[in-house]
């Protein structure tokens, strides 16, 4: 399949560039044809003022027409066959079976979307009809519900070219909810952008939408991503990536004239909590299970276990030998870049080298950097040194992670106070070991976003319950979700119909609820019509 | 009724401080018993980290326990009696029956969150099964709901000193969310905010919540405020004020190590659009509703109307000549403070110091500085005027009201186009109007938060379906209301449970689902139990 190399603005390609980039093959450190084209700034605020101008006609379609829209992205895609797979490949180093699954799950999650778009009660519509007798005064009719925010800026992430970039979480709850999305592409797969980019486009052209409805952008570092947010026509930013980059986002959004949401998903190490009883029930499948999740993908996933809480006793010598020898037979595996690689391997080092943090076990094979490869580890210390250290709670986003040894149960509350904002905190335990689970999980519940029973936080489910958020540095906005329906309601604020009447009222607060949709009725939850 | 002149820091009086003020009687000019003493920075810390403290109890309260503190709250604000409504009178100049009116509305709406943290389902809870079997991989069981975010810092306002000050609708919402709430007092009405404070303390001990559950701060200016918003204990802030007020704690806010939300509810000049054919029909009484409704509470609502945009033409002579005549015949009225007085004058001369603006009509009377008196006056300016001036957009905080005359109707739209985000934006217009208004509407419901047709804006229902926010600088977040029962919504956020079985789960989540909730399950709204 033929790459052009440029941006994808408003249905136009954008100019060849000044500044070009390849991609690189990071499992030979070989640069990838061709050459991509940075888009100058003028470009940007095109593609930006265009979905300003796209916003005005998208915002009134019909959930209906965006499901249809969501639904032809999906199909696109799929469309593009195994070209898409092999470019992802090439470019992330991920394996096919993994991008095969990735690519199911965002077409997935398009559909889901336009799922709920389709039936809309989502939109929260709410009515309080006119009481004119009321004394003292007589109540106005009242109707509310969510409308589009306005046009979305999104920042795809290094780690699912696929589900979380050009097409994926963020582009589709904000085009399920009525806004135009201008994407910068992620440097490390441009060529899978520019094929999902495509397919897209060539959606928005098919179901008759304004051009300005979807753009994609190349462009160098952080200049372009500043710029873009700044940017008056933007209401709202999308970003999972680093704290670094997501803290300066954040900044340059609330430093605005007219200060916007940025929903920015940035590091978390999902503490694990091994309680007594469910490591003598079953600690070889939990060590199984660990090497697993903190393996998958190359340790690079947001919810990857970053550190493991054990109370010292036998079981736990046991789970640890286990977990040491299940280590040693791991394999390498190439990472998404070498940048990657190297603030891996840097933070990995930072931790590794506090004093008092012993390595347990690492893979056996020697990681080769022309193949960009991770080696997976483990090493341990102790609770009072991670309380003491806060350096032990640094994310080493790759394949490591930390047993931290209690004394005693109690100590890991200590261990849980002195964590920041997480995606996830996981607890093993068996039906003997709830009455310490119970305290930890109140005092969890208040810095996590989702909170695991016997199971491990890699693989996040999109469907209606999930939250992927936490408090602060998790997200930069604890009140939503960046995976599952609920993600939407970032994109989406709430109006107010005062008296308007039936004709002038937008269709999900029509008397007649032509869309059939779920209402809050004077405060009641009703699919009836208002007679 | 004596006053102790103390702050109410969780349940225990304040020391006396370093630094006291006085509330005046606008009226009279005369300053009031007794002596208020400004909290200590160390005392403000105290009763920020009671919050904290009291928050791990109050945020497993029952909706049912949160409804009935709510409602004791009512009854205890109920018995302070007209002794409440005389301090306020005297402390705020607004008349007894305006005062009388606005306890009723408080404690309406205490009631109002009651019903619905006592009903539940604003938790939006959402329960996806196990599905053990599916392909390729099995679904966890995952279910979510929201949590109080944690304790809430509320800055009253000054010109509703019971709805939107100590126990108005930030409190009573962050209240019925699950969130502890300190108050730091609006110093214009300190005694009002003591009797009020005293009766959200003795519901605290009466319903045996933990003291730190509600505190009270007299502090001096925005220091103390600023120290409130970046203090670690909480979790978000409600303010009702000014926009540099407004803008300065959503800064320090966002600057912190770890950002909150700001609801800071600023400034609006809530832009009314006059169609000819409504002149036509019903001038004179659209001229009457105008001046009733700016100068409601002397002009000092946020939801005042400051422009009117109207067509020239013999309807408008006759509106205006209309207006002129009532304007020149209304009262002058106290204000609530010299300060505000001040600003109101101060801003006024801004907007009719441009040149092209004229005076239409003032008060006959002089207004009486020595009674804080506000004069009711209007003028007029042009649409080309109005664009070009970024001064006639200023908010004047009292009652006056600049009319904007339009050579055409499609004037509308470029006065409409050069409006900064709004509150509210109502149209007068009858049914030979409707061409005009479909567009301007479509426009308008981009730019503000409520929108009312052949109304005014003052009288904010407290219901389920208002929506009292709007695009910046109307408010900080467009994307939460801070009147009605999705007020609540600004103090929780999400949490997932995955697997975590029925005995962990929190009532609103278990399969017997025995709170009653309507529920999503599977995506579908329902109150049965999961089987």
């Amino acid at each position: 399949m033929n790459l052009h190399g440029k941006s994808l603005l408003a249905g136009v390609l954008g100019q060849p560039g000044v500044k070009t980039f390849r991609a690189m093959n990071p499992a030979t450190a070989v640069a990838l044809e061709p050459d991509f084209h940075e888009a100058a700034m003028e470009e940007v605020s095109r593609a930006l003022e265009a979905a300003a101008s796209a916003f005005a006609t998208y915002r009134t379609c019909s959930g209906a027409d965006r499901a249809k829209f969501l639904e032809k992205i999906a199909t696109e895609i799929e469309a593009l066959g195994d070209a898409l797979l092999q470019r992802a490949n090439a470019e992330t180093g991920l394996p096919l079976a993994r991008l095969t699954g990735e690519r199911a799950r965002t077409c997935g999650q398009l559909r889901l979307f336009a799922q709920v778009a389709r039936e809309g009660s989502w939109v929260d519509a709410r009515i309080d009809p006119a009481l004119p007798d009321r004394q003292p005064l007589p109540r106005p009719d009242l109707r509310r519900m969510l409308l589009p925010l306005g046009p979305v800026v999104v920042f795809g992430s290094s780690n699912f070219p696929l589900a979380f970039s050009v097409a994926g979480g963020d582009t589709a709850s904000a085009l399920a909810a009525g806004c135009p999305v201008v994407v910068k592409a992620h440097r490390a797969h441009p060529g899978t952008a520019e094929l999902v980019g495509g397919a897209v486009t060539r959606a928005v052209a098919a179901c008759g939408l304004p051009a300005g409805v979807f753009s994609l952008v190349h462009g160098g570092g952080s200049t372009v991503g500043i710029a873009m947010v700044k940017h008056p026509a933007i209401s709202a930013v999308g970003f999972t990536g680093s704290h670094t980059a997501g803290r300066a986002l954040f900044d340059a959004a609330a430093a605005r004239p007219h200060p916007i949401p940025v929903f920015a998903e940035m590091s978390s190490i999902n503490p694990v909590f091994l309680f007594p009883g469910a490591l003598r029930e079953r600690g070889a499948a939990i060590a199984q299970g660990l090497l697993t999740s903190f393996t998958l993908g190359v340790g690079q996933f947001c919810t990857k276990p970053g550190i493991v809480f054990a109370v010292r006793g036998p079981e736990t010598d046991a789970f640890m030998a286990k977990l040491g020898e299940l280590v040693r037979a791991a394999p390498n595996a190439t990472m998404l870049t070498s940048g990657i690689r190297d603030s891996f391997q840097e933070n990995r080092a930072k931790i590794t080298g506090v004093a008092g943090v012993q390595p347990l076990a690492a893979g056996a094979a020697v990681a080769d950097a022309a193949k960009t490869e991770g080696q997976p580890s483990v090493a341990t210390t102790t609770v009072k040194d991670f309380i003491s250290h806060p350096a032990l709670a640094t994310e080493a986003f790759g394949p490591f992670v930390l047993v931290i040894l209690a004394d005693q149960l109690a100590d890991f509350a200590a261990g849980a106070a002195a964590l920041e904002g997480q995606l996830t905190a996981t607890f093993h335990a068996t039906a003997a070991d709830s009455a310490g689970v119970r305290p930890l999980l109140a005092a969890l519940e208040q810095k996590v976003g989702r909170v695991l029973l016997n199971g491990f936080p890699t693989g996040v489910e999109v469907c209606h319950a999930m939250n992927h958020g936490g408090p602060y540095p998790a997200t930069t906005d604890v009140r939503f979700t960046s995976v599952g329906t609920a993600a939407m309601l970032r994109f989406a604020r709430p109006v107010c119909y005062q008296a308007l009447g039936e004709e002038l009222l937008p269709e999900p607060l029509k008397n007649s609820n032509p869309l059939g949709l779920l209402r809050l009725v004077n405060g009641q939850p009703t699919r009836d019509p208002i007679s």
